[in-house]
């Protein structure tokens, strides 16, 4: 099977010819007498070069060039190497490269690499999937080993992250005491919004943003102070959550049983550049998991980069403090977010910040790493034959009209069908007609009227906008059916002065979040009392709804014991077991907060 | 782009001949003046049939047909398509087939399969994946929409899943005490004893199974009484559990929120065909499921089938006097766990029971949905220089020999530098030897030695057997720093009398269990006390270590207000947040358990 083709391609602007070389399986050398052509790796870097190739594509049957033989301790795919390290490669290359063969392809890789042609030495041995291999690799995708001249200056990602979990380990073991100095925030604030005065002029200057979204976007003294008081709470929520004994079991005497809340470990939080993001917020995320010990490696947005770059300076100085100051990275290379999925053996929680399609792009590249977050926001309000018209008319206004591009904004309002063409239907028209409120109508609707508003193309439509559906139900049992159909699990609200009606919606119903005569925006960590917000999560497992400082923990379980083994509890053992109950304290002694501004 | 082209595959053997056809963009038809051919999919069709071909692939630009329109409500794509529904399609094919030219492949279709011609409609569009649709259509993996003459008897897994959530929202929704009714074992012990007796006569004749794991297998009137008496005890657990109030806030007067645990909706539970994967595992996780008011399917494994089909009986007969049978499915078909793991919109929670290269597997396979289990279990057992011998050799002897291939097993013993050639020392090692435990030295041990056991090819190796890795750290320290870079984060054992070590040991360890002077081998459900044991999370969110009833759980916000809006507490309103904490009541009352054999 000796293979040898080149594919030239123009379809990227980046990358004007590839030279692809298939090495995979060569059972006998190409017999070519050229100078120093000993192989198909010097062939196809001769060839490349002489070419002026932009990249040499070169497969193989492992993954790339590793820091050690594959498959030994510690073993690592090493994704750039550079030029510079070649000095280390020719002392160490016997052990330092296990397969036969790769030595060569290195050799190669270098080589073409001072003729001028980037390398990437890939796996090339599945057939199902090397095509898509040559096409990530023209894309830029971390595929392999990449041969670089120039080494960047800073940490990579990788670096980064090793840094973070080995600071994160130190500040998880801290006492809640200390981690509360590092939220400490000095009096620097003058420099804080000098660096959000930049951020307000470029937005400004780019003209992109509605005055709308430069106004939250932009810092002042009291948003700051509000700003301390938001962190004041992380820090209090803090000390009651992180190492709370939530269960104490005497296993048997003298061996004692704990299970206490401990951080989740590296989370990486990625928000989408869009202005939505803002610098508070990413500051109360960093609070949030420093608070409660993790390691965070922050992916932030464009617009506020440089308010972002001076709260993220104030809190590595704050986390120095207790050595612990590469706790928290920010990411500021061109890694692309589906590189960063790609570390599950190093980060244990991905919570991206933004739009539905940012959640969904990253649940889809986070290959084996949890994700936090809402996909879709399709929350209903149904409207009860019982239920009283002011209420209503606040409600459904409230739940549409506050901000209707959040998440937790009404989208769909069912009425029951006896409220059809009574004087609460008129008033609740004539609000969302005042309101500029566009309807469409769904199906049934649509069939009870003459003329009715354009039909809704889908019953499970996230308009985020000043529209909603209109549907007709028939009564709570039916409202409840819909509303698990189309409806996406994150808050679904009943209006209704039946008690009975209520209860069985809110017990029936299968969501993050049910509501009984409030209104749907209600459903956020700030408005729940958690102190600030991570984010809300429709996934069914770990956090759910609004999660606070309590989604970035997880537990560890503590067993003391005297030398005790399972055999003694065995059938024919000595022992048996207690599996006592023991009660825990609930909280931490109150302490003294250290939150300045 | 007109392109047509046939492959031969001779690689199969379900499949001997494929017949391709690559209808993806046709601009214009292919002049073709025979009869009854008039475009590009009954030419395919005649050819297919022609040439006896066992497969037609039809690739379009959707993935296939559709019960609705593609992109409407409820639109979801036709697994397999019998002939018998042909009539249905011809009634109402305009509403059916949304896309245009869907329906000429349809009937090229239901002609090539009333020819002997199998067909399969598939998405070619991607460029980078067709190729590998291609290959999974010929290995029978479920893409595209499948054309068949005979409709299977029973419903789908779909089918199943729909079914079983449905009445799970009905089970979740019964008081405790009629969960609990469901859980009733009647007086049927003689018909699973006799099932069990199939299932042992058939392992034995089979002739594959070692006494020990038959003795396993085997089921007894005292092995059902002790499994009545866990049903009993998780019969209490979700008692304490399920619906309770875990926090209660006055948002504000009037407004009150409760966070409620509730069950996580339908769990996949897949048990390894394999001998571990015993009767009494199968049923202890189902009647956690149910009394959790979780749905439920099980893909059981082969040795225990008979007795499993009986306690699936009778579980659907107790779950049918609540209307609620379907509740608990057993995925009997020859459905792939990959085509399971697909079901992401349907299934919340996947929980593999068997070995870790199972659970990998399903991690892979599992896109978007969370898998609770545990991918390996590398323990450590560390040796302190405060240790009391005696307790070393008993903790030592169990963590490795009690059940060498259970994942809380001590794979690395790792010994103080002090200890080495003292009387402890060799008191490990004579005891290592009586068991026959084989030693892999590490590579610090090994150094220390003239002649040292074979050094062992990774610190990373879970040897689940009587093997083990032996490796000398100065101190807690290095001890910890060995764990957290070879471990598993599974369970990991400090043996010492000084209480200092011990506690930094027990702090600064990041894993899921942390021992002191204990057996590893008590990182065990039942062991902790938690009634029965869904199985051991190496997850870092959810739960953690092992996971009982409290692991099928999530929870929900419940708000109840009186047309509470938002927009009262903007900073411009005329309403403040109280976020006053409520005590909850941490228990429910005690009620009558019916749990009988």
């Amino acid at each position: 099977s000796k293979e040898l083709y080149t594919i030239f391609s123009h379809s990227t602007t980046l990358v004007h010819m590839v030279v692809v070389v298939v090495l995979v399986n060569i059972s006998s050398f190409l017999v070519l007498q050229v100078i120093s052509i000993k192989d198909n790796d010097s062939l196809a870097a001769r060839l490349a070069v002489e070419m002026k190739a932009d990249l040499l594509i070169l497969l193989s049957d492992v993954e790339g060039l590793y820091n050690s033989p594959p498959g030994t301790n510690d073993a690592k795919l090493i994704d750039i190497f550079y030029s510079g390290d070649q000095q280390s490669i020719t002392y160490g290359t016997k052990s330092r490269v296990g397969i036969g063969g790769m030595e060569a392809k290195v050799k190669a890789a270098l080589w073409a690499l001072q003729g001028g042609t980037s390398v990437v030495i890939a796996n090339g041995t599945n057939p199902k999937i090397t095509g898509q291999v040559i096409t990530d690799i023209v894309e830029g995708k971390k595929v392999g080993t990449f041969f670089s001249e120039v080494k960047p200056a800073g940490p990579s990602v990788e670096e980064q992250t090793e840094m973070a979990r080995n600071s994160g380990r130190i500040l998880a073991s801290l006492h809640p005491d200390q981690k509360l100095c590092t939220l400490l925030l000095t009096e620097r604030k003058n420099e804080i919004l000098a660096a959000n005065k930049m951020d307000m002029k470029m937005a400004v200057s780019a003209g992109r943003l509605p005055s709308a979204m430069l106004k939250r976007l932009s810092l002042s003294s009291v948003k700051l102070s509000s700003l301390a008081v938001g962190l004041h709470q992380i820090a209090k929520a803090a000390q009651d959550s992180v190492g709370r004994v939530v269960r104490r079991t005497r296993v048997a005497p003298s061996l004692e049983l704990e299970q206490v809340t401990v951080p989740i470990g590296v989370l990486l939080v990625i928000f989408e550049a869009r202005p939505d993001c803002l610098p508070q917020t990413c500051f109360s995320v960093s609070a949030l998991a420093i608070a409660s010990g993790n390691a965070l490696l922050l992916k932030g947005g464009k617009e506020a980069a440089n308010t972002n770059r001076v709260l993220h300076q104030l809190t590595q100085e704050a986390l120095s403090l207790h050595g612990v100051r590469e706790a928290v990275q920010m990411v500021n290379t061109h890694e692309e977010v589906e590189d960063l999925c790609r570390l599950d053996k190093v980060i244990d929680l991905i919570v991206p910040r933004g739009s539905s399609q940012l959640v969904r792009d990253i649940q889809r590249a986070a290959k084996g790493i949890p994700v936090l977050g809402h996909s879709e926001g399709i929350c209903h309000v149904y409207v009860d034959a019982d239920a009283d018209v002011d209420k209503v008319i606040k409600i459904v206004r409230d739940s549409k009209c506050d901000y209707p591009a959040a998440c937790n904004s009404m989208e769909t309002l069912l009425i029951h069908r006896e409220i059809l063409r009574t004087p609460m239907f008129d008033k609740i028209i004539e609000m969302l007609r005042i309101e500029q409120v566009k309807i469409h109508s769904g199906p049934r609707f649509a069939s009870y009227l003459t003329f009715s508003p354009s039909e809704a193309s889908s019953l499970r439509t996230e308009y985020s906008d000043l529209e909603c559906c209109l549907e007709v139900v028939d009564g709570v049992e039916e409202a409840v059916e819909h509303i698990h159909k189309y409806g996406s699990s994150h808050t679904d609200v009943i209006v209704t002065e039946n008690k009975e009606t209520a209860e069985r919606f809110l017990q029936q119903l299968d969501s993050a979040c049910v509501f009984w005569n409030a209104s749907s925006r209600f459903a956020d960590g700030y408005r729940f009392g958690l102190g600030a917000e991570v984010g809300i999560s429709t996934a069914r497992i770990h956090a759910r709804g609004p999660v606070g400082l309590e989604g970035l923990l997880t537990t560890k379980w503590v067993l003391r014991g005297d030398g005790h083994t399972v055999a003694d509890f065995s059938e024919s053992g000595s022992r048996k077991y207690l599996h006592e109950n023991i009660p825990v304290d609930l909280r931490f002694p109150e302490s003294v907060f250290k939150v300045f501004l």
